[in-house]
């Protein structure tokens, strides 16, 4: 029969029921034996992990090559996705364009081929549809090859307030920016797991980091991205399919066109960026493995160091730099 | 004419087009001066936050109470949903549960009825549907009242990797766990900013702060009610809507039948959290105006400094506590 003990042990203040112990002295010791020497371990490994990080910083790592790779880019006939399928193909990839926009997904590619790069190919695919990236997805297999590097890209950006938000928006908001992120991996790991090699870059946004007014959908699809690369990462990881990387990218406000109404008070540190800025960083933060970045760099460390005060300190600290969107109504 | 100056600022290192600037010197030195001020406010304003927070913990704010408020509970036929049922119930507050399944949710409410607490009402609510939250809100309006607490419980857990997410599943990951979220705030927001008062409390998770193999929709769905709230938050802020408080709660595995196979190291810090429990948590979340917590609490201080080391070291941390679940397939 098992023991009950009652243990007072309270979290948060309040009490839990007792905790069931059935274990020897004998175990528990060397249980606790066992904890010590993990423990010890543990902070000689995140001492390592810091020292790594340093040394990637002082000696950063050789951008890999993309000459060769089967690059699958969704939104590319605008803003970022044009700026890295143009980036990709002169470095010698293979650039399959995905948008829902036909004609100008055509021009992104023909503009490819236009500066000498044959090897790009524009299709049509509404990513927010399950059926139509599985069977878009067929037809790159067979009429280009098997993907080596996805880059979840596409997206939209209602800017109002939430009363303000359609249904439609909302869930518009959700199946491209999320949704659609799933649809691909479902369409393009198989074979990235097969080979054990490939790569998944997917954008997030500094609004995926921290919430922000007039985007409460937006923020939500974004934190979305995060948490979904981070799990999919530990998938990846405990299945030791070491070879396959995930990236995820979170940009600061970038113009495309997506920021209609921007407020920005350190327009010398905080001005908008550039989409071809932006595709840099994506496509330097591909070819290096990160797994998370942030555009500029310094907003994923700001972040991080900022959650650390009471939510009034995070507060204090987005009112001093003072920059977001306001409603495009 | 705007003069172009060539900055040779280069972020990521990657150099930014040139700064156009157009202001005079004297111009830029107030500008300057403004920002130090700024800054050194900044600085006094994070000291304050910290030491109203130590304030806060050595002498922790009285619960307010709930007596004669309208709380409104989705996904009350089940778990937590039910036992914060009965707990907002025993507080002398009207309870208006909502379930999609009619026959637990009536349980719940007849149950506390039979308790002694006349003010419990079921309606059948598919929280996912947004003609359905609307249609049942104005019910709720008409026959009990404006809802001054709203918590947004309901919620599904898919367990498996992402290539055996099915469609449905992961459409109705984001539709229940997230979707319903916006449609419940379009549909109280209203009555609570009319009133310059109200309570909504989301419930997130611990899924929603990490990644976690297995559930790859699902931290997306978690990580994104974060994110809604951090933005609704900001939106409250700035309309000066001081009196609607946000409350999102991220509890660690809770013993609901959500969680088919726990994997827990430490079961004695460890063990799956009772219903009781969290809800006990959630309650005192809300009763104190908590903007952020997760339980047990210190999950929450635990994932921010761990953010701060390298992925690396975060890896090393999560396979130290080795907590999760397997696939329940």
């Amino acid at each position: 029969m098992v023991e009950v003990h009652k243990s007072k042990m309270s979290l948060n203040g309040i009490q839990q029921p007792p905790y069931n112990r059935n274990k020897s002295i004998g175990r528990q010791f060397l249980e606790v034996a066992q904890i010590i020497g993990d423990v010890c371990l543990l902070f000689l490994y995140l001492l390592y992990s810091l020292g790594d990080a340093i040394y990637r910083y002082v000696v950063p790592p050789t951008p890999k090559s993309v000459k060769g790779e089967i690059v699958l880019i969704t939104g590319a006939g605008h803003g970022m996705g044009k700026e890295l399928a143009f980036l990709y193909a002169s470095k010698g990839a293979t650039v399959v364009g995905w948008d829902v926009n036909k004609k100008n997904n055509e021009e992104t590619i023909s503009e490819i081929n236009q500066r000498g790069y044959p090897h790009a190919y524009a299709y049509y695919c509404d990513v927010s549809k399950r059926d139509s990236v599985f069977e878009v997805a067929k037809k790159v297999q067979q009429e280009v090859g098997d993907v080596t590097i996805l880059i979840n890209n596409a997206g939209i950006m209602p800017t109002h307030p939430i009363l303000d938000q359609t249904q439609e928006e909302i869930e518009r908001t959700f199946s491209i920016n999320v949704l659609a992120h799933c649809w691909t991996m479902q369409a393009f790991l198989p074979a990235m797991k097969k080979n054990n090699r490939g790569h998944i870059v997917a954008l997030s946004s500094c609004a995926g980091l921290f919430g922000l007014e007039n985007l409460v959908p937006y923020c939500g699809s974004k934190f979305a991205v995060r948490g979904m690369m981070e799990a999919l990462h530990e998938e990846l990881r405990l299945e030791k399919l070491d070879r396959i990387e995930l990236t995820t990218v979170c940009p600061y406000m970038v113009d495309t066109g997506l920021c209609k109404r921007p407020r920005v008070r350190f327009d010398r540190f905080m001005r908008l960026l550039t989409p071809e800025y932006a595709a840099k960083a994506i496509m330097k933060a591909q070819q290096t493995n990160m797994k998370l970045v942030t555009v500029p760099n310094y907003m994923l460390s700001l972040t991080n160091y900022v959650r650390l005060f009471p939510l009034k300190g995070a507060i204090y600290v987005k009112d001093f730099i003072n920059a977001g969107l306001e409603s495009d109504l």
